[in-house]
């Protein structure tokens, strides 16, 4: 995989104190606690924690995240990029805003399909898996490509639709056409009657950038683990509607082959957001790449640890998931691959997972922030305390022998 | 204070395998998880979670108590040394067994108050705060001088008695007489009656030995401060009982420093145990110590930590008493007066204490066995797990930089 350099660190350091290069550096860089704090709050209160227990230490903040929802956010606070907002539609074609971003030196765009097409947003109506679309996106990425980017980095995840990407396509000017030659409606209803996908109005930016897509699962386009049968459910698919949008999934992969002589079928991770990287991957070359480890590229995060002698990352549940590309996981590899190889500390919400397995993985050491037996309602409004405490507690012992 | 090496240091390797002098060394100290796991098993289950960090350690457990319940228990385990048992009298005089020990080289006896004249082997009768006594405690110290020991070591706390040490002086052989020459009878009641201290029958080892008395509180011998006042409700006095015993106490002071020369009424620590320490000052001139730091230097703990890289230490509760006089405070003053300064880490059933309160104490880290928001009785039977989990993930951090 070709290596770029997307984005900047904007190291934190003491108010009025002059970044002194003999002084530790340690790097915080946690995901979000899902339910409680976003990245960019954890990574503060634990920035706390840590100079409470070295005032002399350099500490540079990362908000991470996995690539799904939260990932703009954590992207923007880890560049200090400003964050634009443009009118777009939402997954039931309603006019809503979706905003998006730009790395400081001008070169990545940040969508994220949440922004436009997430599933909360149309959770006031019923769900409507056939219905459902990912337009708003392609709205979205055609206000990124009006920037002059050179890459857009896609971030998946929080879909309610299952229509392989075609409503992207669609947003970015191109028409799905039935066999009549008349436009399917949106959503996978639609594209099971795609007989023709004409790009001729396509955004002219479209395929000249690189289309980087996070993904945070390896699922494949259609069968039993495909993005119908796996996420269709939780986005409102009957037995039935799964079948449907199954088979409208499989004609989708066979259109875009004809087309564009990509098979996309039984490529992982195509199943993402109800088959967004299909279309993308076929139509515009993206590329699917483990979000975690794309966002810890856009972030600047190698750089970052090079010379650190702590890492501190976390997430709210550290468990088998984390140390398979979420954010951990990536941090982890990461810092593993720098020539200080400094050790990695993840604060959590809950450690479900044996030491020795977070060891095999790159991780010297799992803390929960719970302070002893405690109701989840109680710790959760103390998690920044508490992650600020613990902070404190893991600098101490990891700079005890400096 | 005087300091006289008083244990030996039992070190703990793996299997088979011969220390090695530049293996990094990890001392284990912990207190018992009151209601959970002994000090010996809490000790065992982080040996194992240090050794799984760093197979190469050469690790030193030495089990920990703060001078009440359970140190005799820690003191054999930590010495290696066999236990005694003797026949004797319960609080009630009813009669009982109590265990006993002497360290390795037979310098030092140790009694555990709560052995003999402890409150729960007499909670099968209605509490009899007046009648209660410590008789079969001096009769337990009396076997102990038989062995021919320098110094007795005597563990107060947890006792069911209020009789300012009379009982164990009359195990000693000591009688106590009233105004007409009698005998009076056992226990507070009969302190209130004492008119003359005969020490002809006293052992005759009992005034040539050293006594030192590991206590955990500093109230003094009366006042509202005091044994009767502070600790009498909780052995069954009512408030009339606290005014006859505080007075009771009050009167046996001033008999001990008529016949002794010593004041006792204001010492702090006199008001330990019904006021134990009272008699044993005054007649056979033993000195009040804080339990925890007498418990690290009959195990041999300064020896220990001299060239360890990291102490761990546990107890159920770190809370705001854990650094006043506790084992984890004991062994935090030790560990800083080491040549090495080894860091501290703290593993608890909760921890309570902020992180810079813990560092105010000399420990550089504190962490909960609770992996996440869990209720109490979840959390108890995992203890062990939970201990060498985490301290696998503490030795790893720990042992990162070197």
């Amino acid at each position: 995989m070709e290596t770029a350099i997307l984005g900047g660190v904007t190291p934190s350091t003491r108010p009025g104190t002059a970044p002194d290069a003999a002084a530790p550096h340690v790097v915080v860089a946690p995901d979000s606690f899902k339910g409680s704090l976003g990245a960019p709050e954890v990574a503060e209160a634990v920035r706390q924690g840590v100079l409470a227990a070295a005032p002399h230490a350099r500490v540079t903040c990362l908000a991470m995240a996995d690539g799904g929802e939260g990932t703009l956010d954590a992207l923007v606070t880890s560049w200090g990029a400003p964050v634009h907002e443009v009118g777009t539609c939402d997954a039931l074609g309603r006019p809503t805003t979706a905003r998006w971003a730009v790395s400081p030196e001008g070169r990545t765009g940040v969508v994220e399909l949440a922004e436009a097409s997430g599933l909360p947003a149309v959770a006031d109506e019923p769900l409507q898996p056939l219905h459902a679309h990912t337009r708003g996106t392609g709205e979205l990425a055609a206000a990124v490509l009006d920037a002059g980017v050179d890459e857009v980095l896609v971030c998946l995840g929080g879909s309610a639709s299952t229509d392989g990407g075609s409503g992207v396509l669609v947003g970015l000017g191109a028409r799905l056409l039935d066999a009549a030659g008349e436009p399917v409606p949106d959503g996978g209803e639609g594209l099971a009657r795609v007989a023709r996908l004409d790009l001729d109005g396509l955004h002219p930016r479209a395929r000249e950038v690189r289309w980087r897509l996070a993904v945070d699962v390896t699922n494949p386009l259609v069968g039993e683990h495909g993005a119908a049968t796996v996420f269709g459910p939780q986005k409102g698919a009957t037995p039935g509607d799964v079948a449907f949008l199954d088979a409208a999934l499989s004609r989708w992969a066979d259109l875009l082959e004809q087309d564009t002589g990509v098979a996309v079928r039984d490529l992982p991770g195509a199943g993402a957001a109800g088959g967004v990287p299909a279309a993308l991957v076929a139509v515009l070359g993206a590329v699917p790449e483990p979000g975690a480890t794309l966002v810890a590229e856009a972030v600047g995060l190698a750089d970052a640890v090079a010379d650190a002698v702590l890492v501190v990352t976390g997430e709210g549940s550290f468990d088998s998931q984390s140390v398979r590309g979420k954010v951990a996981d990536g941090v982890a590899r990461v810092a593993a691959a720098s020539p200080a190889r400094p050790p990695v500390v993840v604060l959590a919400g809950q450690v479900l997972l044996p030491a020795a397995q977070a060891h095999a993985a790159g991780i010297a050491a799992a803390f929960s922030i719970a302070p002893g037996p405690v109701a989840l309602e109680d710790l959760l409004p103390r998690t920044a305390a508490r992650l600020t405490d613990l902070a404190a507690s893991v600098t101490r012992l990891a700079l005890a022998g400096r």
